[in-house]
C-alpha cells in the first residue's frame, strides 16, 4: 500500500534521475531496481526454516503474510500483552541495517538486540538487508541471533531487496557500501555508492515510516547522505544523519590523552564538516574539565598540527595494528549516536552529527550534509547548538571542508536530480583506514 | 609478593609435571614458563602511550608502579569517589581474558566494557592476555577500548605473561587455544592446550583473587578446565567453569523452533558432560512454557534422533553460511554464563556449566569437569540442582560421555600431576565447527 501512495513521487524521481544520468556507469541495473517498485515479485527470498510437525502450546505459526522474509524461530508468533514479563514493554520498533553481513554489523546487531541501546524495555525487529553474493553470510548472522536469545529481539527477517527489508522501519543504519577498488578515484567511488545510496532514498521514500531516522556510515557517508535524502523528498531532511560520532569519540580520547585526564572529562567535542581528511575537530569550543581545551593543553602546536592528524590516523595505525579496520569501536559509535537522539544530552553539553544544512546559524552553505554541534531532547530529533565560538583558524578550516562538501555535491549531480555531475574533486581525502 | 607466598606449592606441582611429562612434545618450553615464575623479568612489555606535555588539571599519571602494562588513556589515574556521577559505584573488578587478540574476545571485551555484563555501577579493569605473535593485535584491541570511552572501562593493560595479566584477578575468561592442526589427533590437542592451561593454572594459583571464578572456552574446554585447577590447589575446585552455554542455548533454540514457540519460554535446559558431539542435552527435564518437552513435543523419533545433531551441527553449519565460526554468539553465551553467577537465578529455572564434580547427586564419576545443572544466589557461586529425573536414555548417554571424560583425564594425567598419562580415546567428538 505505501508503494501505490508514493508511486508517483518515485517516478518522478527516477524519471529524472534517468534522465541525468550520463555519468552513472551502471544505469540498467539502477533503471532495473527501480522499475522493480512497481513490478516487483513479493516474496523472492522467503527463508523460513520453522517447520513444526506439533501442535504448539499457546502459539500459532504466522502464515508470513506480513514477514515475508522472517528467519527461523524469529517466524514465531508472539504476544507480549499476554506475557507478565512483557506486558508492560513499549510497541515494537523495526530496525533495517544494511551491509548486514559484514564486521561492523556484526558486532553492531548484538548491541541492538542486547537492549543496550534502545532500553529493556523496547522490544525490536531486526531487518537485514544484504546482498545476492552475501546471502548466506546473512543466514549465518540470523543464525547467530537465533542462538542468542535475546529477549528484546523477536522478530529478524533478511532480504536483498530494499523495497521489502526498509518496509516501516523506523531506524535505518545505511551501513554498506562498496569499498574502494584498485586505482579507483574519490569521483568513481562516489559514483558507485551514490546509485546505492540514490537506490536506497528511493526505496525509504516508497516504504520505510514517515519518520524514519536515517544514519549514514558507508563511504563517503556525507555525500551519500545527501544523494539518499534527495532520493526521498517526502521524508524529512531532517531526519537523516552521516555518522562522525566515531571522529567525536577519537578527538576526545586524544584530547584526554594529551591532558591526562579519562576520557569522561572532555566534552563539548564537534566535528566540523565531511567526513575526510578536511574534517575539523573543534578545539576551540570542547571542554576539558569544564575548562576550555586551550587554558589546559597550552601546547598551541600540538593542537593545530597534530591533534586533527592524531584523530584522522587512528584508522590507519589500527589497521596496522590489528590488520582488520575498526568495526567493533564503528559500532559503538553508532549506539552513541542513536542513543544521544533517544536519550537527552547532558546539560551545556552537545554530540556531532552530519546532517542537513538548513537555516544553520554558523553561515555554512545549505544544502549540504555537515557535521555540526547538535542536541537532543531524546525525542528522536535534534536542535543546532547556537553558543559555539569561531576564530579565524576554525573558520578557514570549516570553509576548506566545506568547499569539499560543495565539490562533492556538484559530483554526483546526477544522483540527485539536480542536473548534469561536474566533477573536479582537488585531492585524496579518504580517512586512513576507510580505504 | 603472592609469587614468594604460593612458589612452594607451585615447584611441588613443576616437579610433578617435569618427572612425567614423557608425553608433553614442548617440555623445554613449558619448563622454562615455569622457572619463569621465579627469575621471571617484571615489566618486560610496557605500553603505555601516553606522554604529557602539561600539567594535569586535577589528576597525575600513575608511576605506573602497580600497572606495569597500562595502555593509552588507561594508564591515567582517577578518583571514582571525587566525581559526582561516579562516587556511588561499586569497587573497581579486575577481568583477565586470554586469547584476547581473537575475535570471540573482540565481542566479549566491548561486552564487558558496556556494563551489560556487571551492571551500570560496576567499573571494572582489563587485562588482556595474548602472545608475542599477537602483541601488535591485543594494542589494535586496545585502541578501539580507548575509543569508545565506556565510561565504566577504567584501567586496560595488556600483557603475555599470565603471571603478570592475572594478577589479582577476580574474573578470568580462558579463551584462547591452539586450534587443531591438520592431521591432529584429539590426544594431541589436548595436550597441546593442556600445557597451556597447567601453565595459566599455575598463574592463577600464584597471583591471582583467591577466589576468582574462572571460566575456560578454549577447547578442550572441559578438560582444559580440569588441568587448569589440578595445578591451582590453592583456588577452590568450584571457581572453576568449562563453558557449555553455548551448547545450552542453541539447544533452547532448537526446542523452540520444533514446537513453534518463542525461546523465551523454553527453560529448565541442562546440557550434560563434555563439551563434545558427546554431550547430552537433556529433554527429559527441560520445559516448554512450563510443560515438560515431551508433553508439548510428541515426536520422539525427532528429540531422539534428531534434537541432538540440530544442536551439535550449528557451529558447522554456521561456518559453511558465514564462513567464520560463531564469535558473537559464543561472546553472548560467555555474557550469559557470567550472568547466571552474579544474578540470582530465576525461580524454578537453572543453567548449565561444566563444573567439578565433587560429591555430586548424580552417581556421576566424581573428579571430573561435568555440565549439570545449577543454581545461584548471584553471588558468584551456585549449587547443583536436585530434583532433576532420569530414564535409562538419558542415563546411557550420561554413561557415555562421562566415560569420555575419564579417558581424556587419564590422557593429561602428565599435566594434572596424577602419574603417566594413558590415552584411548575412542573417537574424534570435537564439534563440528570448534576444529
Amino acid at each position: 500500500m505505501a508503494v501505490a501512495e508514493f508511486a508517483p513521487t518515485h517516478l518522478n524521481t527516477r524519471l529524472n534521475t534517468s534522465q541525468l544520468s550520463s555519468l552513472s556507469t551502471s544505469l540498467s541495473n539502477h533503471h532495473r531496481n527501480s522499475l522493480r517498485l512497481i513490478y516487483r515479485p513479493r516474496n523472492t527470498r522467503i527463508s523460513c526454516s520453522i517447520a513444526p510437525s506439533e501442535a504448539p502450546v499457546a502459539t500459532k505459526i504466522d502464515e508470513a503474510k506480513n514477514k515475508p522474509e522472517c528467519f527461523g524461530v524469529f517466524c514465531v508468533t508472539y504476544d507480549l500483552k499476554a506475557e507478565e514479563a512483557t506486558k508492560s514493554w513499549k510497541k515494537l520498533i523495526n530496525i533495517a541495517v544494511s551491509g548486514a553481513a559484514g564486521m561492523i554489523s556484526n558486532h553492531l546487531l548484538f548491541k541492538l538486540a542486547s537492549g543496550e541501546v534502545f532500553g529493556p524495555d523496547q522490544p525490536i525487529a531486526l531487518k537485514l538487508l544484504g546482498s545476492e553474493r552475501s546471502f548466506q553470510a546473512l543466514e549465518g548472522v540470523a543464525m547467530e541471533l537465533e542462538d542468542s536469545l535475546y529477549p528484546l529481539l523477536r522478530e529478524v527477517s533478511i532480504g536483498i531487496d530494499p523495497y521489502e527489508v526498509f518496509q516501516d522501519a523506523e531506524w535505518v543504519l545505511l551501513i554498506g557500501a562498496k569499498p574502494r577498488g584498485p586505482g579507483m578515484e574519490r569521483a568513481g567511488l562516489l559514483d558507485i555508492n551514490g546509485q546505492i545510496f540514490a537506490a536506497q532514498g528511493k526505496a525509504l521514500n516508497a516504504v520505510a515510516s514517515r519518520n524514519v531516522k536515517v544514519i549514514v556510515v558507508g563511504n563517503p557517508c556525507n555525500t551519500n547522505t545527501l544523494i539518499c535524502l534527495k532520493n526521498a523528498p517526502n521524508i524529512p531532511a531532517k531526519n537523516f544523519h552521516a555518522l562522525t560520532r566515531l571522529d567525536e569519540n577519537r578527538a576526545k580520547c586524544q584530547l584526554a590523552l594529551k591532558a591526562g585526564v579519562f576520557y569522561d572529562q572532555v566534552s563539548n567535542m564537534t566535528i566540523w564538516g565531511n567526513h575526510s581528511t578536511t574534517q575539523v575537530p573543534d578545539f576551540l569550543n570542547a571542554k576539558i574539565n569544564g575548562l576550555p581545551v586551550k587554558e589546559v593543553i597550552k601546547d598551541t602546536k600540538w593542537l593545530e598540527e597534530e591533534f586533527t592528524e592524531k584523530v584522522q590516523m587512528r584508522g590507519g595505525v589500527l589497521i596496522k595494528k590489528w590488520g582488520r579496520s575498526s568495526a567493533a569501536s564503528t559500532a559503538v559509535s553508532i549506539v552513541d549516536a542513536i542513543k544521544s537522539l533517544v536519550t537527552p544530552t547532558p546539560d551545556g553539553d552537545w554530540f556531532s552529527s552530519g546532517v542537513y544544512t538548513n537555516g544553520n546559524p554558523y553561515g555554512i552553505a545549505e544544502d549540504i550534509i555537515f557535521s555540526m554541534p547538535c542536541r537532543s531532547k531524546g525525542d528522536g530529533d535534534y536542535e543546532l547548538v547556537k553558543d559555539v565560538i569561531f576564530d579565524d583558524y576554525l573558520r578557514q578550516r570549516i570553509a576548506k571542508t566545506e568547499a569539499e562538501l560543495l565539490a562533492e555535491k556538484r559530483c554526483v549531480a546526477h544522483l540527485t536530480g539536480e542536473g548534469n555531475a561536474f566533477c573536479d574533486l582537488p585531492e585524496d581525502t579518504m580517512l586512513p583506514g576507510e580505504m
